[in-house]
């Protein structure tokens, strides 16, 4: 290690690795954006198509340029028939429940069928063609593995639908409520982009190499899987099954703090507020009428009231994740499948940031401290 | 962005983001090592196999623990029959010459059916199984994937063989000679482990998360696959091919230069010195009685006046590229498989990166600086 090395903390908290113009997060307010605009008041207002348009093009669309987005990305939906049975072979291998293993294979699998080369030497035009191809064949890749795994025949893509009710359509072979295609979108448009977490400073990291938008985007959802990162929605809504009524909340609780556990869906590294996902997420979960909603507000409320009584300097409050598995739930995307929604929404984000680091692109490559046994210039052994 | 945020330089150049017991370089001194040994001795005086227990182990192998380790892991590189025809229908999608999209799909393949899951609260004696695995397999996974490709069988291994002559064995269907399997050995342990390079640093950020080591090197591929990164031998040798005799080599890089080109394989962010990997591998290749080792030293003299004349302040030097390309083509490996090669011997480092990521690990979840129009708290559009 050089002298003149700058150190950083563990895990890079607090450090700024680089400027984005795509958003940010002022964890002090509970505030996030996109672009210029409060992410939150996107989800209420807007389509997800729009926000995808926003993050892209640095603007909302116009209505003419809305209809010719929708009509590009329906189309880019459309997979051919033998690579929907590839896809369906490379899901149905090993048993990860949580879904996120056999996506990683398939979107890796799918960006070498698009012939995706380094993106160095490429123009501009082509790249964002492709980052909007990649982005816009997760929700199939996501539903012809899940229903190959099942053992159920792939549902071809509605291009004319929006996004999300095209990915449940896709996922459970009906048309969705509107209620639950709306809630879907919702979740997406939320989870899209949130500053430089750990899978979106790892395509980042890839793209910096020069390397093709899909090892950037695969590599990103293997970064996902983590269940430090995108993990726990599943881990939420089974708490909230394991603990049943209300009124079991509070001996939960007190048990699991007394045995050391962690809590899923409580704490963020950034917000010293409640994470606004969490905030607008409840809302959409208060639109359907279901006891879990009810069960998942108590239980919230007395989780808060316990982590507070338990460490009441070290403020724990509710995270994205655990309204995120209720939503899900509600909307009808079975539980193996909440890391592989998140990867569809971020998917948007991960591509926008990675055409974002080939602008004045540097490889990102730090440095290291070896800290073992001194090491001798040169002696033969 | 927080007021008190740490700043740093673009590509994290100089900034030292986490401490390692593995190995280092110093590249003032044109010197790195693995563990306390100088990595150039290493690849001298000892077999892929003992440097790869060096790497994970902490020491040298005894002869004992070296009979153990080669057993075990020559028994790691069989595949099952329906994995490796699955692999070679993975590996004939799409036309990437550089074989590193389908070695990225194929390797996450083989993790998810290894059935590899989140390694928190995983035991290390799993973990280091698991790594162990992956990384035995990459031969069997490259030349069972080059071969369908290329309509050929698959060549099962053979467990008694040492790594690079198996590798070699299963690539070509023949037993290759001696000095090129000991050429193509000193290339892998001189690639093991180089800092926090791209692809190493990725695989890390992707294992700080808690996802399955899979993941990770399927990561760490993808970045790799970038030209910054592991993606120029190959240019190399066709500059070579293109120079084509030594005579040629001053114009060509007159005109090169005077184009703004850039050089495949010279220059380097770490060293100030020459790569002692270009060092020890131009050595190796000397080893070899054909022209294309004259040509390649007499090319490299020439290239490197032409650089020094050009720019006098920026000391352009002979990077590992260079000369791997040209060992790699006297060993016999096909030329699209160079990037391959590059991750057979990273993912030994990869792993063992991912394996001391996972000690104290904290999730590598760094800031950014938003550089947009000024974003308002909450407007509803």
């Amino acid at each position: 290690m050089a002298a003149d090395a700058i150190r950083t903390p563990p895990g890079l908290a607090g450090v700024v690795v680089a400027s984005t113009a795509l958003g940010g997060i002022r964890g002090h307010e509970g505030f996030f954006h996109y672009r210029q605009y409060s992410a939150p008041d996107l989800a209420e207002t807007r389509t997800l198509e729009e926000v995808w348009h926003l993050l892209h093009q640095g603007s909302l669309p116009t209505e003419l340029e809305l209809a010719e987005f929708r009509h590009r990305i329906g189309g880019l939906r459309l997979l051919p028939d033998d690579l929907i049975d590839l896809i369906g072979n490379v899901a149905r291998v090993g048993e990860d429940i949580l879904a996120l293993s056999w996506v990683r294979t398939a979107v890796s699998l799918v960006a070498q069928h698009m012939g995706l080369t380094p993106w160095l030497g490429q123009t501009r035009e082509a790249l964002e063609e492709q980052a909007t191809r990649l982005a816009a064949v997760m929700p199939t890749i996501v539903a012809a593995g899940w229903r190959a795994r099942n053992g159920l025949a792939p549902v071809p893509p509605n291009p004319r639908l929006r996004i999300a009710e095209d990915f449940l359509r896709m996922l459970r072979g009906t048309t969705p409520d509107a209620r639950s295609a709306r809630a879907l979108e919702q979740y997406l448009i939320l989870t899209i982009d949130h500053g430089f977490n750990a899978s979106t400073f790892t395509s980042r990291i890839v793209a910096s190499t020069g390397a093709d938008l899909g090892a950037g985007l695969t590599a990103g959802t293997g970064a996902l899987s983590g269940p430090l990162h995108g993990g726990a929605p599943v881990h939420c809504l089974r708490m909230l099954r394991s603990i049943g009524t209300p009124e079991r909340a509070d001996s939960w609780i007190r048990e699991s703090l007394a045995r050391g556990d962690l809590i899923p869906g409580f704490g963020h590294r950034v917000y010293r507020t409640e994470d606004p996902r969490s905030t607008m997420l409840r809302g959409v979960a208060e639109g359907f009428d279901d006891p879990l909603v009810d069960l998942a507000v108590r239980v919230e409320k007395t989780i808060l009231e316990a982590l507070h009584a338990h460490r009441p300097d070290h403020e724990l409050r509710t995270n994205v994740e655990y309204y995120a598995g209720v939503v899900l739930h509600l909307a009808g995307v079975p539980e193996e499948l909440f890391p592989a929604c998140f990867a569809v929404s971020r998917s948007i984000g991960w591509t926008a940031h990675m055409l974002e680091q080939m602008e004045g692109n540097r490889i990102i490559r730090p440095d290291s401290d070896y800290v073992g046994p001194q090491a001798s210039g040169s002696f033969l052994i």
